[in-house]
């Protein structure tokens, strides 16, 4: 098991959240597990009381950004259909300055893309210094349906394990802090929420039907994310799962594993590069009436 | 004066914090007005209100896009240091989903866009359908700084309200709504921030030693501002002018004048382009249980 960045910021365990060494089985993980959490209402108040931490947080890597610092943040969001990668990029992300966010949502790829490697279309959206990325879908839907549903052969999807954590290697050689979050939902939540959908006109628009081919292949897709998790896990770009049946306590788990990945970064606010006294004696010296 | 959109999403005036035809006189607009509003609790509710009418708005924006629709939302924040550009967009615009944003801060230009036309950096920079863009400082301040600290020869500054004029009336052909909002904070107020910047060092590096040369420059600053709302406001890209001092206020006037902005685009959700009866069928047919 990978050391866990784990500095208190919320209640929620994320040591249980993390993978055991060796195979991966999803089935261990429940989806309604609230791990450190006694029930919705402690989860919304620790959520609240997160946010003014999460928004210092987030600031003090903007600010670093001004006094020449490279770091920056990746979060990756995986998960089946309906498990609230939407969602939690509103509640979760939506805690810090929206200047300090890029958000990628990564489609099915276009023909120029799928003539490329597959990377080729991750490297231009990753975060720039003193910046958060969110990718929502990422260069894991390259192992993860490409796999089930056969789009590359055998041989292309095994070297792209490697690929991948050669890739995240390099990330965090490069000051961008990784961190890979699986959104996990059961079934029986997933039907839930795709009948909400078909039931509410407002939300026929997030429906597609394709979503029912890839829920006939829930069993291959858990297969297809114990591979990829368990081959891509890195101490330097940690998988976590998420139990998301509960939508309050995946907005609070995604932001505490936010807030905890900043927080290691241990930065502090840069220093000025003027004279402070200089300057508030200026200040006064600059006498404005608005005539 | 031009007609106002207000269709009472909030109770701030909008009238109020319109252009009346003719010469602009700033003064005539009190920096800590909160018309329509009683109080500051009264604002934070009306604010807390307006949330969910505001994240509606933007997802039916979203939508559309999927459905084919090419409008989008641009909406231009100029002010003065410290007038709570910033502020705001955590505040107001953080009230909607961050992947609907699209944000630019314009600094002083590069000396790559030095040598082009004043306008080649900001065309890339529009918002894309289905997106709320928001600048952060504009291509107004071509006409303002550059106006004030002659970077640019008088012939050239007064090209550029043509220029300008002509377009923003491109844009709004082109399916994007146009808003441009003036935070107006009183010079007082300014000291006042200034100060709090200055005294507390988390806050060192927001201050740069020239805000107190534009400072310096209030008056002149004033009429240049002046002049660009007289000669670039048209019912298809409105200039308003927000009193700033509170900043309670500043995020309900923002928040209400991009709510109706969208409210204004009368906007429905998607028709499925599926059969949702055949989907819910087929929904049950496929019977997952986590194995």
């Amino acid at each position: 098991m990978n050391s866990s960045p784990d500095v208190g910021l919320g209640p929620v365990d994320l040591v249980a959240l993390r993978l055991e060494s060796g195979p991966v089985d999803l089935t261990s993980f429940a989806t309604d597990a609230t791990p450190g959490v006694d029930g919705r209402k402690a989860g919304e108040q620790a959520l609240a009381n997160l946010a003014p931490v999460l928004a210092d947080l987030q600031e003090r890597l903007w600010a670093a950004r001004l006094a020449g610092s490279r770091q920056r943040v990746l979060v990756v969001l995986q998960g089946m259909d309906t498990s609230g990668k939407g969602g939690t990029i509103r509640k979760a992300f939506g805690l810090v300055d929206p200047r300090g966010l890029q958000i990628t949502s990564f489609g099915a790829p276009t023909a120029e893309e799928r003539a490329r490697d597959f990377l080729w279309r991750i490297r231009p959206a990753l975060p720039t210094p003193g910046h958060i990325g969110v990718f929502d879908r990422s260069h894991y839907e390259d192992v993860l349906i490409q796999r089930v549903r056969s789009f590359a052969p055998p041989e292309e999807i095994e070297r792209r394990y490697g690929a991948i954590a050669e890739f995240e290697h390099d990330l965090a050689e490069d000051d961008v802090t990784v961190v890979k979050i699986l959104l996990h939902i059961s079934p029986e939540e997933q039907a839930e929420r795709l009948r909400e959908r078909l039931l509410n006109p407002a939300k026929h628009w997030k429906y597609d039907p394709s979503d029912l081919d890839d829920r006939a292949l829930w069993d291959e897709y858990r297969t297809a994310h114990e591979i990829a998790l368990e081959r891509t896990d890195a101490e330097h770009a940690p998988w976590y799962v998420v139990p998301a049946d509960r939508k309050w306590f995946r907005n609070l788990a995604v932001a505490q594993i936010l807030a905890e990945a900043l927080a290691g970064l241990d930065l502090d606010w840069p220093e000025a590069d003027f004279d402070v006294a200089a300057q508030l004696a200026r200040l006064d010296d600059v006498d404005i009436s608005d005539s």
